[in-house]
């Protein structure tokens, strides 16, 4: 299995100067010089995340944080409001499932942002809704969410705001205390440009308030974000946490966010706002459709319609057959229909899109479909 | 923060070939290629398990395998037998109770093992019990308890028993299918001699019974033994699980788990077999008490009881400042009194283990403490 361009939705490629703190000497995860690595590491990531509130990095890969998040937060019979226009909101409405909350399920054509408009109006209709359970960027689509405006009808309406950022961070602005985000979740394979294995989980003070009022104790022993705060406040210098740390893949993580700081943030989202326009300019002028509604597309992932009758998985294996790159197929309903390019952390930049450009164009005339280009 | 020698209970010294594969260019966690790679690494693992059963890798610390096996198994009510002779069995009651099950804790004296007849006369004296939970070696006392036997006698009263072989698997035999175990846990970072970040959980098929059976439906999301199971069945060519597996982590396990059995697991057992007899005979020599009873104490760690007045603190700064060995405190009733040396994998070797047991014999004439080697 040779090596191949890394062009999914994540995990990203990993730049070597962070894969070798991978590969460190494996160390003790407790004690004074590590506790200091793992606190300078949340601090690195709170920058990014843009809070002041408690942030915790733990083993497990972004649902295991989304897991803990909603399982902590909410309880048996609490009502969420969970709007989805892509696979991963469907995905925040089962796990709240799985821990006995009431779904209120707003289903949104794929492709399109979900409406601040129709949130206010959904939380106005229901008093009853605690939380809404909300993903900033969709990966199945390449969509992002409204976080901010959203953010604010929920502060508005007094009903918390969980986000799922497992795909934005790093590469779209996340600003949880600004916006009023409660729970932020996010993970080290995506933006964050770190191999996969650790999870984010942001938690403010509305969400503890919401925590410290439950009727019932938070099943589970790993994922219960009370007893993480426990050991995060008492063991602060020590070791801040209950488990056995991933230590190398804190040093990738911590490496990765070094250098996303240095780069800048809005430099960053800048430069993931640029490829992005490129890509879907270039689709469109192919004369194939991009998913997501141009207003609300990103910079990270662009998916994009396959002509009728042809086939996702063929395109698939032409990209890696013939120029090693590797990309993603469509989800849910675009399995086969759609292939999904993700171009984020180093995946953003010209010369990675622009191979991958020419080979779609490559294979679209090899299928014998009329390109709109003029050579 | 220089490099020192790792002689703690977990994680372990990793050894090159093994770092090098943490460092892999990051590719696709789904895809044929990719499932192939994992579903390799299942079944090296299962050589080490001793299983013809089903055994998922995940993404977490060994806890995350834990909560995830009594939380599928076990449920709401459930009465549970945890003996408890360290802290890991006090931490299995714990996560038991977090899933609402009734836990009946037996407590046995730190640095015994946990007899067959008690587990016997428990399971006899109280019928209500469906599982027991129990820990295969303390590393908080260097105790392995009698799995072997203990299953025997849950299988003859028909009660279920989940194993915590965190810190066993790959140092000591684990028999899973031989034995009768129905679950049985481990983790990448201990004597399977892997850096953290995975967890492994195995499932026998009285365990499956149980679980069909459950009254109420398993909570929460991420550490759904049915869901994993799910998966694993009806997408193993492409992607066994719904998570982003931590794909370098894999690939380490791969290659540490490779030279476990290439060393061959006897082999490897006795290694470990020999190196503990050799320490505790030294400790013992030097006027020194070890904490496990000889009869069951482990080849994987040995925990010393320091002389009255001294500090297990002072000693860990003298080992890690003149000899660059990072050893582990007591835990428990033992913090500050008991140090705790991992020699597992790596460190069951001469090389490491003497120069630490000649740093310790020069700690002791350092504080004045009478040693009864002759020089």
């Amino acid at each position: 299995m040779g090596e191949y361009q890394l062009m999914i939705p994540g995990p990203v490629e990993v730049n070597y100067e962070v894969l070798s703190q991978m590969s460190s000497p494996v160390r003790c995860h407790y004690g004074e010089d590590w506790a200091k690595i793992y606190n300078e590491t949340v601090e690195l990531c709170k920058k990014v995340v843009r809070t002041q509130e408690d942030l915790f990095i733990y083993v497990g890969s972004g649902h295991a944080g989304l897991d803990a998040a909603i399982g902590s937060l909410l309880e048996e019979g609490d009502k969420v409001l969970v709007p989805a226009n892509g696979f991963f909101g469907y995905r925040l409405a089962e796990i709240a499932a799985s821990h006995m909350c009431k779904v209120s399920l707003k289903e949104i054509e794929w492709g399109k942002p979900i409406s601040p408009d129709e949130i206010e109006s959904e939380l106005t209709n229901d008093i009853g809704i605690k939380a809404v359970l909300i993903v900033h960027h969709e990966t199945s689509t390449g969509v992002v969410n409204p976080i901010r405006e959203i953010a604010a009808i929920c502060r508005e309406k007094n009903v918390l705001i969980l986000v799922d950022a497992v795909s934005s961070l790093g590469g779209l602005d996340v600003n949880m205390d600004e916006w009023g985000i409660d729970i932020c979740v996010s993970a080290s394979q995506k933006c964050l440009a770190a191999p996969p294995g650790l999870m984010l989980v942001a938690v403010g003070q509305r969400a503890w308030e919401k925590i410290q009022k439950r009727r019932s104790s938070i099943r589970g022993w790993y994922l219960n974000l009370v007893k993480w705060k426990e050991y995060a406040d008492s063991q602060r210098t020590v070791q801040p946490y209950f488990i056995t740390m991933a230590v190398n893949n804190i040093l990738a993580l911590r490496k990765s966010v070094e250098q996303i700081l240095e780069e800048g943030l809005e430099r960053r989202f800048e430069r993931h706002s640029i490829i992005g326009a490129m890509v879907r300019t270039r689709i469109r002028s192919l004369g194939l459709e991009v998913l997501a509604e141009e207003s609300a597309a990103s910079g990270l992932v662009t998916a994009v319609k396959l002509p009728p009758n042809s086939s996702a998985i063929e395109l698939m294996e032409f990209l890696r057959g013939h120029y090693n790159i590797q990309v993603s197929n469509g989800l849910g309903p675009y399995v086969n229909k759609a292939i999904r390019i993700g171009h984020m952390a180093r995946g953003a930049a010209p010369d990675r899109v622009i191979p991958l450009l020419f080979a779609i164009e490559e294979w679209l005339k090899q299928i014998g479909y009329k390109t709109r280009v003029v050579k």
